[in-house]
């Protein structure tokens, strides 16, 4: 929710990104995003599913695995997106220290 | 999909598990495990929402490193629930290295 | 440092397993944990002096990220063992739900 | 050992970095990831010795496992800096988008 200052037409540059007004960010690959967090959303159904039917662990946690990597393919993607979006626009702008600290806390977020 | 022979029953022991016919496992965190993924498709469901609405990525990136924790943390309670349940039975009816074998493997899966 | 109570000979019926006397494990593959161990302090050596020689970053942080492969690798290792060894033995002797539970504590250590 | 084009002088207005002639890079800590470095590999010697004296295996891991935190924490200073520097000079230079490739190849291998 910080660091709203380099926001506004973060992705400005960045291939395929569209300006949004007051301070919005639209993804450069939106439509690909939505499909793959549509699919892990019926995949972490599909678990559910399994668990109701009382199939075996093993299977299960094969399943939840395979969510844990479609979720950080989507993480990366993303984190990609804003490094070479918002991040680089912010270090052309001269406050590329602060969105770069920002930029770590997520990487140290999705490393630990 | 493998390794049927150590599911009948494997979860006979464990505190509240009940034992299903057919080869199959009832979680003995059923409930619980249920409104977790429950929790965590509302979760991928507003980071979807999230991106429709073009929020800043940094938000977003936050949310998806909280379903992934949410997602370890329901595959590590099926994982030691499977070990206390499934492979301790194997163990005792003397299948112990293929209940191991296999539960190295999915270790395996979540560490890398 | 805590569950002594099944440390000794725990490896008793691993493969090539020898009890030391003392509530001591031997591992069973020690040898060869050992020439990992000698690699992996090597490769330690090595950034240490890629970094004196003002390397590049991005040639050191594949180096790192290959001992870091190298270290789970060993870690996956006596996991294994420890759990075919130790945590069967355990079960046998009917304190199986302390030694997963310690195996699981491991198990959180190294997913998160 | 490839993208050499961004090395020279890429840490040049990092905190306290100094360029070295030939294309490489100073660490801006050099001395603290030095002493880090002088650490770990102290700490791997000391799971050796462990393995060696026949350590539970328990203790052995719980030890790796601060390794592996030692190591994680090595590479996310080194990977800041490198952000903060090369990176950075490259996206004022012109060439960000090769060494934001670089740098996602990087953190990809960390997250997995």
């Amino acid at each position: 929710m910080k660091s709203a200052e380099h926001r506004t037409g973060c992705h400005g540059d960045a291939v395929a990104a569209v300006d949004a007004p007051g301070g919005q960010v639209t993804q450069p690959h939106k439509q690909q995003l939505l499909k793959r967090l549509n699919r892990i959303e019926g995949q972490v159904r599909g678990i559910a599913k399994m668990i109701e039917e009382d199939r075996y662990c093993v299977d299960i946690l094969t399943q939840v695995s395979a969510i844990r990597s479609a979720l950080d393919a989507a993480a990366l993607q993303i984190l990609e997106d804003h490094t070479r979006g918002c991040v680089q626009t912010a270090v052309r702008k001269g406050s590329g220290d602060a969105a770069i600290a920002e930029l770590m806390d997520l990487v140290r977020r999705f490393v630990k």
